[in-house]
């Protein structure tokens, strides 16, 4: 009898063709493993795999080994610029150069078998309101007799301070949140859960570089603070947002619970996504003006969205009005400081078209114009829905860069 | 010839009578010296020294040593209430033990003789808008043909988010935040300095204990939660703010700097001066019903405000409508955690009467009726104007308990 040669099993590292988490992504995330629960190690998303980062440094003799195996991305955050580009080419020899795969393929883990962590410290958490199409939306909706647009709205990036401490990994469920309400119609205020609990399709950016007190960082200077961007889920309750936010602005409307993605795209990752924002409708204060700026400010990254697995809107984030480096310049043209962990959102992403609007408010006109899903017709979410939502960009050579997945389910509020 | 015999050297424990910084008082702050610049210590204070709390407590043999024997006073924070008290405890016997001298004297330092840290990491800051004085002024002076309350004001301690990196401990500099203002008549908006950088005079609360997501914290837990309290200067760039502020509320008009004391005061110093808030005007909601708590919500807080060394206000505490307690459980009445560190501002302080005005804003009508100065008239903020706050409460058996000062000086946007 002869034994059958063994079928040489296929690689984690021979990706299928096109995979938008291929060599040219990426992305980093802390995670652990059912044997050592308490364990958490910076990983790098490779395919449906997570390389332990740190181990593969030591195993590899890296001089990044100390920023790598860490419990959690902040001391790479913190490393600068010139770190971020050494070591994400140290990364990619790693699982790219055959002669490192024994070493390497041992270090990959399933990512059906890991636990993913929220990867990184917020520090101060802030929130944009970028998008025209968007703003114009909820002022027709909210202000109906008024111009859409505030006057300032042109003039500078709207922004306001949110809750750093409630900023959780995708996958934790939302517990519907309850607070006061009241309508026109309601004599007094109302308490309980909220009856108009919403999303908002947002992508986030996560500062590395701290900043010091009475220095603004100028928009050229966006590459050397800002590490990488994650999908953001801005939860909203409406109806405790529309009681409480005048007159200064949204607050437990929005405190209860902000979802971001386990994964970390690096900023070079999407270098061949880089896009002309809009076109601008004023002349803006020199600290804003990027149209002499090298780089390109937007970024062409497609979001979806889905409700219980179907898509309800596909926002463009290549139509914000303003670019990220915009918001960092005018997040500290007062000399506000930049901390290493601090987060700041896009706002909500809302394209010009019905079906890319990043809010369900937008989609249902405040609960005019329920949507209809399979599972029956929705104004605000249900508890139970499941709201997902990804994204990609174009890649180097054809490629697509894939955004780590942002998810939530409604839990009900027990009172 | 025969020597006289020394006389005893006065102690440092021998307090002149009815200083407020007495043993009913001991506050907790963060210090260092000029032989060990870089080794911050936590320190309580004690007159005019402060004490190394931990090198005390390794001295005495105290269980409390580790918690003490910190960098900071996060730890203490987090050890909960039964560890706040038993600590305090313990330190009125070593500065009031006659036989703890021997050790304790060598362990105090003068306190012109050290450096005052931040004495706490902060977590999330938020500020409210508590005071109906202040409330009721800044709603005359910036929406004069409308209602000066907000249809909410009184349903809801109405707060938002602020800048937690850009928290300072008492002394710093406060450099003239730049941004856009735009009045009625400018045509276009204008960057550049603010031209009303101002003051506002706030009582600060600590959280210790952290709280878990989707879990509120009742009106009667605020004992657990809170730790003690601080003076803040929540200064303020009115031009900025009023140009930005609409629709999502005040961002880089405060964000640039908040100033708090070097010392914390525990609640427990304050027993004393718990009093009842003033009567509520509306039902509130069941959350927010303070009028069966047992504990009295209020604090007799007598604050005085001076612009370089002259008295320019005197808010009283003690008129807030909306207490500490009621402004813990509306921030997590959603489900919004606190943290070990989160730090929330009262609102600015003021009273009914013209003196008791916690901004220049309404100090001064918003530059309409400048006040007199020895150093000449002012509106708003000088650059080299130094703005000290202190207050005082009544303490245990006729004492008073002051509070550290908090002051800052302008510095001049060099931009």
């Amino acid at each position: 009898m002869s034994t059958p040669m063994p079928t040489p099993e296929r690689s984690p590292l021979d990706l299928p063709e096109g995979d938008p988490f291929g060599p040219h992504n990426l992305p980093y995330g802390v995670f652990s493993t059912a044997d050592e629960p308490d364990r958490r190690r910076l990983g790098v998303r490779i395919g449906a795999y997570v390389l332990d980062a740190g181990a593969a440094a030591h195993a590899l003799g890296s001089p990044y080994a100390t920023l790598l195996d860490q419990p959690g991305l902040n001391p790479l955050l913190a490393a600068g610029r010139t770190a971020w580009r050494d070591v994400r080419r140290a990364l990619t020899g790693w699982v790219t150069v055959p002669a490192h795969r024994p070493v390497v393929e041992p270090l990959l883990h399933p990512l059906d078998a890991v636990t993913l962590h929220l990867p990184y410290e917020v520090a101060d958490y802030v929130d944009f309101y970028a998008s025209e199409h968007h703003a114009t939306n909820v002022g027709h909706i909210f202000r109906p007799d008024g111009d859409a647009l505030t006057p300032n709205w042109k003039h500078l990036p709207i922004g306001y301070h949110g809750r750093a401490g409630t900023v959780v990994v995708s996958g934790t469920d939302v517990v519907r949140p309850a607070g006061q309400r009241k309508t026109p119609a309601d004599p007094a205020p109302v308490f309980g859960p909220s009856v108009k609990l919403d999303i908002e399709a947002e992508v986030g950016f996560l500062v590395g570089t701290p900043s010091e007190m009475g220095r603004p960082v100028g928009l050229g200077d966006f590459r050397e603070h800002v590490f990488g961007l994650t999908l953001l889920n801005d939860w909203s309750a409406r109806d405790i947002q529309a009681w409480e936010y005048v007159p200064l602005g949204p607050f437990l409307g929005k405190s209860f619970q902000t979802s971001v993605s386990a994964w970390v795209t690096p900023l070079e990752a999407l270098d061949a996504a880089r896009v002309a924002p809009p076109a601008r409708d004023f002349e803006l204060q020199p600290y804003l003006d990027d149209s002499g700026e090298d780089e390109l400010g937007g970024f062409d990254l497609r979001i979806s969205v889905a409700i219980n697995g179907e898509v309800v809107a596909e926002p463009p984030f290549s139509t914000m009005y303003w670019t990220a480096a915009q918001q960092l310049a005018h997040m500290t043209v007062n000399g506000a400081s930049l901390r290493t962990g601090d987060l700041y959102g896009s706002g909500t992403v809302s394209g010009p078209e019905v079906g890319q609007r990043g809010s369900l408010l937008e989609l249902t006109w405040n609960g005019r114009d329920p949507i209809d899903l399979e599972g029956g017709k929705r104004t605000f979410l249900e508890d139970g829905d499941e709201v997902t939502m990804t994204a990609w960009a174009p890649g180097p050579d054809g490629t697509r860069v894939a955004l780590g997945e942002v998810t939530g389910r409604i839990a009900p509020n027990a009172g």
